[in-house]
């Protein structure tokens, strides 16, 4: 079982990913596409004239503030747009896809956080009544109902949240806990970039590997800081919890999860 | 089994509508919705520069011009911002739903009609490109699947053409095509008027019954004439293909199902 995270940022390569999902899900491979959607998000938020507004978290992280109307929007380009583009190209080279969200069968709920601390001018502020949180539960039922059907899932944010609202949540997280719930051997997350960069955004700084036990080593406590904090945490933690590698790669090229799969990009193990 | 479509005209009381799929969901009726959203398409692609246009054909029915653009503001609006927001909802109140649309698992396979003949100044022209069609095929195997392991599906076009395309599909029509396939004993039509109005837009006029066996008749004759004769003969077709009887109710009450269910509104049979 492979589980594949797409990024939502510039430059993605979807035709690519998907021949290339449908190409080994005909071959029999059990795969789980995740997917984000967060660059054609803010475009049409701009568009329909509710710009997207981010707020920066005390610990550095930035997340983006969710009232009801951004949600919509969130929804409207993840689970319309991405999705079903996803889910058409899958079906084009022959794999039957099926594209849900966190909230159909509730098959991500998470804790929402409606009180949210940033910071603006040097002060921590509380920001209230945003709609996003953190996936806790997979419902790994509908999940393998689907996988044992011969089903493709393409699975996308928001999830829901214990009081049954729907949250944005942070897609490579999701992916993660659908990879640790599934069993997955692999955890592959595609993105702009060949995968992490010790020196961003020079490609050429590409990090090969980070062996997880080796993770308290000052050369790799240095990568799992900054914009790479997350990915590298998240990763790691992936690692601990019984996935055998987790791949970041590039998701501009052809044949992206194969070249995933043979190594190409950064392998955490 | 009871399929129900849900319209997508302005009035549609959601939340009523969810509240009471749900109620008969518990209590272990088996449903399947299908919803629009016509009129929130119309809306975004305003917002967005690209306002929808109609095309008139030569027997009179109208029907959206849509071209890419405008197909990938259709799925935004039908399968992100309406067929989340009814998932949502039925989430709330305790309904286990899962949202799909056509392309999901080759749920709605059909024609797509790519040179569309319309009147134009008096003269039948032909609109190339479109990207619409009408609903051949239902994949009942995963409807069965899901509603065997006690899921609430709710479905929206658009449906996946033979070429593996996303194609706009009249949702009345895909309706009874679903109902028909899983041997639905009643479809219920939701829309914002009490059912069939002889005097449109007088609802005192609401046409009560219509027998299919009598609809020969001048009386019935006279109904499937103008703006209903698509609702009519479709309702009349599925009837004879085995389902026991058409309503078309109000969305715009409480428990408008059950309402419905009860016979008020018109009743095809």
């Amino acid at each position: 079982m492979i589980v594949v995270k797409v990024g939502g940022a510039e430059g993605i390569n979807y035709e690519a990913v998907a021949e290339d999902a449908a190409s080994l899900w005909k071959e029999g491979v059990r795969l789980v596409l995740v997917h984000g959607g967060s660059s054609e998000t803010n475009k049409v938020a701009e568009a329909l004239g509710h710009p997207p507004r981010f707020l920066t978290h005390p610990n550095g992280m930035q997340s983006r503030l969710t009232d009801r109307k951004t949600l919509e929007i969130f929804e409207m380009v993840y689970c319309g747009l991405v999705n079903k583009r996803l889910v058409e190209l899958l079906q084009r080279h022959g794999a039957n896809a099926v594209g849900l969200s966190g909230l159909d069968g509730r098959l991500l709920v998470g804790r929402r956080k409606t009180a949210v601390k940033y910071v603006e001018d040097g002060k921590v502020k509380v920001h209230r009544g945003d709609y996003t949180g953190s996936v806790e539960e997979v419902n790994t039922g509908l999940l393998r109902l689907l996988l044992e059907a011969g089903y493709l899932p393409v699975l996308t944010p928001p999830a829901l949240s214990y009081e049954n609202e729907a949250i944005n949540t942070d897609g490579d997280t999701a992916a993660a806990k659908v990879a640790l719930a599934l069993g997955a051997e692999t955890l592959v997350y595609l993105s702009n970039v060949p995968g992490l960069l010790a020196d961003y955004p020079d490609e050429g700084s590409l990090v090969r590997e980070i062996p997880v036990e080796r993770i308290d080593e000052p050369e790799y406590m240095a990568l799992a800081q900054g914009r790479m904090k997350k990915k590298v945490l998240g990763a790691v933690e992936a690692v601990k919890g019984g996935i055998k590698r987790v791949v970041f790669a590039d998701a501009r090229v052809e044949r992206p999860i194969r070249r995933a799969l043979a190594g190409e990009g950064t392998v955490v193990r």
